[in-house]
């Protein structure tokens, strides 16, 4: 019952093979081989135009570096308030930007809230330099709570954006997730609502190690290489990433694992819902459940044999959780099985 | 006939192979993994002692966070004039040490002469904010071209770092071709010579993205987890890195791969020196031959397939290298075959 | 009426006339010429004891080179929400410590309340990488609106800053003007309660550029001469920052001018509460006051003459001002008449 | 005889008498005063066009902020190899750039060769990622050993920038110096031979604290407000630094007083040629003086009185100086007295 997170999981048998597969032989360094180059050419038919990609070591890179492109002295981006830009990243974003600030704005259930973000933008007066400037915005999705942006909710942000010269970018470190939950395309979930720059993740749904940074027009990655390279993101054998994300896209790969993912979750909510010992947070739209229970059932589930953790209530729903319960999140990923989740449901019920 | 550099090379079977054997179950992520913790006590027994070992993701990393670790404000770290640190990582060391720089030492043979090393120190009296202050020193081994300091020079190296308080770095993207050349100890060639800090590549021994920074003395990488994730290169999925360092390590792998491409380059050597047509520049000594040719004499042998690069003459060396003529580069690998290196031979004699 | 900011005022005639005094002859650059120094001592005799000084340009440069001094890797450091270092340094301090953050605190009337705090230092468990690690707290003394930290809760917040290792660094723009208020010496309202670096102002108070950053321990401030000197901040002819604080030590000018300011700070406090068309927002304790008032008496304000600015409500305080109102902030200075205030009083009577 | 340094010297009588006459009054802060506009206008007659003038505290800020408004990812400006952007600015135009690097020119006596720089730029194939980019050329008029540039000169290292896409700095430290010694514009030093970016220095020609970056095209200035907030070099009250540049414009006096130190520094030169104990170590064409002497005239000099200071050879002049010499550096100012250098011309005589 690995509810950890679906890092925790290892890299599918595919991806695995693709690595051997490409083992051999020699090839250009630095993402200039054939391979490199035909999953560049991957994603522009994934993304049904010509996207500029560049692959990335973490996520936390893939992050940073949208940010770093997109930076501007005293720049603030605009994120939800437990985006991992803000909590998560060791600083990473502040740092490798050259000192870019990032503001917290409030929104139920991990997803910003427009009036919010209209307010914030609205508190830089242009010229104030005290303030500092905006320099961008950033969502996530799915959330970092399993929750999800509607294409509609994305475009009306993006008008946001465009109204105030604002990139927006999308932290997509589960991207995957919300595609096959929404059954929209690529392109309908970022550039067609206005979305410029997209952190790729592959890692959480079966890479090992593969993550892109996929600008919807080549023209703002200008800077990406050298910005890469002085990140130390520039891997010699890039191919292997590249490797991993051949077969990744493969035969609808991707999108198998993340609906595999989604379904367990989806299952595990139904457990959770049948269960008078617990109670959904929220419901979950993608690979993540978020449960609330009393302490002593969490202690127990973990006795039992159940991997998660128990997670700070986001700000806005703070509320929700009584002082003797417990917020736990429960995630799922391409390697979870539904005799994991029935176990799970058993210990419930 | 690929001589381009080792990281053209790809993966060798055992390490492909140790990826796949560790690619399902689940395991704690970020470093913390059962796997990765064995690996980091494979680190100790090599070393022979208790080091800390912090996985990343490139040669540009492990060298960019040593100096991190070590970086003062206003600081400057001594490096040989063409040590990757100063000419080839994209600006990186200055980046991700938050502004230090790098002051080129000059040295024949792409090795630093102690004396220039003195002389840079000297110019930096105690106090002058003007010159800023120096924050360390910096080595390769094996070289840029493929030199090695005698472990004799290290340590008269250390012993200046020590006498004017700065900790010694060593860049060891080849550090097993050194290894094996000098046919020392991990120990002898490392902190019982005096270096504390060790950038210890295996990318380019047929890895395909193993590198780990090794801190000889645990208490100077305090905060080194909080580096590390600031700058983007803490990998979720850490253990595959260990995977790769685990078979890397297993029956001496790692020395078997080097001791074979030094003994390839010690066959092109041989050619060379046979030749008429070719000069050794100097006498190689890891993986790396450099030869000096008439510039049609490289482009015929280019048209004949032989993959290398033109090369920079080194500061030192610019002398050796006439007008009409070129010097180049010719790199081994684990995977070079002994006809490779005779076809190469052939077409030179 | 010019309550804009007490830098709009200008220079008090004694700090003109000290740099007059001191224009001519020959003097040592860069903070070592015996008016440096003797100034330096000045220092030690206000504060009791020696401390190391460091003369830097503006306020903003005070405060972020004092927590470039504290700096950590993926380090955070707390601060009031409305705090200079999070609002209105237009990213310095982020930009100047190498990628800090600053996570804002509430509390109420501009000062943070300690539970706050406490829970803000609990959220990082130490050796989580990925929320990075504390490194300090900042607090404002007098607060960014013109109220003040009682001696015991300074105390009370050095204390829990002591419990987990974090330096606390005092923004003493308006230092002198707390201080006149408070009734305390410069010593009780710093080191003896627990302050460690202090960032001195004395521009707002009557000199023209006089800032001085303030280490109690003198081995903190180890490696501030090449933070300052790396930031810009080191002036060739230092000793006219010294010729500024000389005159404004001499016989109490600093304190006379700051009880003057917050005298003309009462006196206007006393016309707005006699007022009905006006409310004091909260009680001024140094030398700003804040008043609510209708929007349109504001405008009648400003056409009079009277120079203010209108104020966002801090966030704590959001409920304060009704729809129709608005929230100015008036500031006094060494320059501010009894005339002056008066006359506002007839225009609100 | 005071020759250690121009910024050994205090304030020229008309600067101080300026702060003084604007010392009283209020006026709006942070650069936005009628002065600073006043001022702003009078830089325009100056350079007979409409330039952007900023005022920061330190020539090392105007130096390194120039540098950050051109800053690129990777980035490297070609300088001088003894210029202050290299050797004497603590790393601060590497850390206010976000680490940008300076890469060192040769050329005689101070001046980049321009056959020096072409190779450098070479160096540089575009995409090389490794290498980085060059980002900008950096002059330094008059040099940092009293020596010229030719206007022809200028012109010629502006077109090999142009070629390349390389905006033109001038580090004009002493920019009032060289421009009395040349007796040509200011718009003929600068736009007119192709020069974009300019620190203009007041400091160490009379005023205490007065320094400008001036850009000859505005639109490259569009960054420079937040850039120069964000490093801490925005004066609140900024008119104190419009006022010294006030009275240095006012009747040419900056004219007046460069042409003073020039004319004591050629009245020293004659001394120095006609002792037979010194020798010119080169021809001075502003207002520094290096002489070459026995070490041990030196120590009887320094005896007598005469504050000056050793100086490291330059690189290209380090055989000038034989075993038991020593270089020196005289500098005059706008404070030196013909009677001070006649009273060193009776010593060496």
């Amino acid at each position: 019952m690995h509810f950890a997170s679906d890092n925790w999981a290892g890299a599918h048998p595919k991806i695995a093979e693709s690595l051997s597969k490409h083992a051999d032989g020699f090839a250009a360094a630095y993402g200039t081989s054939d391979l490199d180059k035909a999953v560049a050419q991957t994603f522009n038919e994934i993304f049904e135009r010509d996207v500029a990609v560049f692959f990335v070591g973490t996520g936390t890179a893939a992050n940073s570096l949208a940010q770093a492109t997109i930076a501007k002295p005293g720049g603030v981006t605009f994120a939800h308030r437990e985006a991992h830009l803000i909590e998560d990243e060791g600083g990473a974003p502040g740092f490798l930007t050259g000192g870019a600030r990032f503001q917290a704005i409030d929104g139920a259930v991990g997803l910003i809230h427009i009036d919010n973000l209209k307010g914030a933008i609205k508190g830089f007066a242009p010229g104030n330099v005290h303030a500092g400037q905006p320099m961008g915005v950033s969502i996530t999705q799915s959330s970092e709570i399993g929750t999800l942006y509607e294409l509609s909710e994305i475009a009306a942000i993006s008008s946001l954006c465009r109204e105030n010269g604002l990139p927006l970018h999308m932290d997509g470190a589960r991207f995957a997730n919300a595609l096959v939950s929404l059954g929209c395309s690529p392109a309908d979930m970022t550039w067609r609502q206005g979305v410029e720059i997209l952190s790729f993740g592959g890692t959480k749904n079966g890479c090992w190690c593969a993550e892109a940074l996929v600008f919807m027009d080549p023209a703002h990655a200008r800077e990406m290489p050298f910005i890469r390279k002085r990140s130390a993101q520039l891997f010699s054998k890039s191919r292997f990433i590249a490797a991993q994300f051949e077969a990744y896209f493969a035969d609808g790969l991707w999108l198998e694992l993340a609906a595999h993912a989604n379904a367990m979750a989806a299952r595990l909510a139904d457990h959770i819902e049948a269960s008078k010992k617990l109670r959904l947070a929220w419901q979950p739209r993608a690979n993540e459940v978020f449960a609330i229970m009393a302490r002593e059932t969490s202690t127990r589930l973990h006795e039992a044999g159940a991997v998660f953790y128990d997670w700070k209530p986001p700000h806005s729903e703070r509320n929700l959780v009584a002082e003797n319960e417990t917020l736990v999140r429960l995630v799922t990923s391409f390697a979870t099985t539904p005799e994991e989740i029935d176990r799970f449901g058993d210990l419930i019920a």
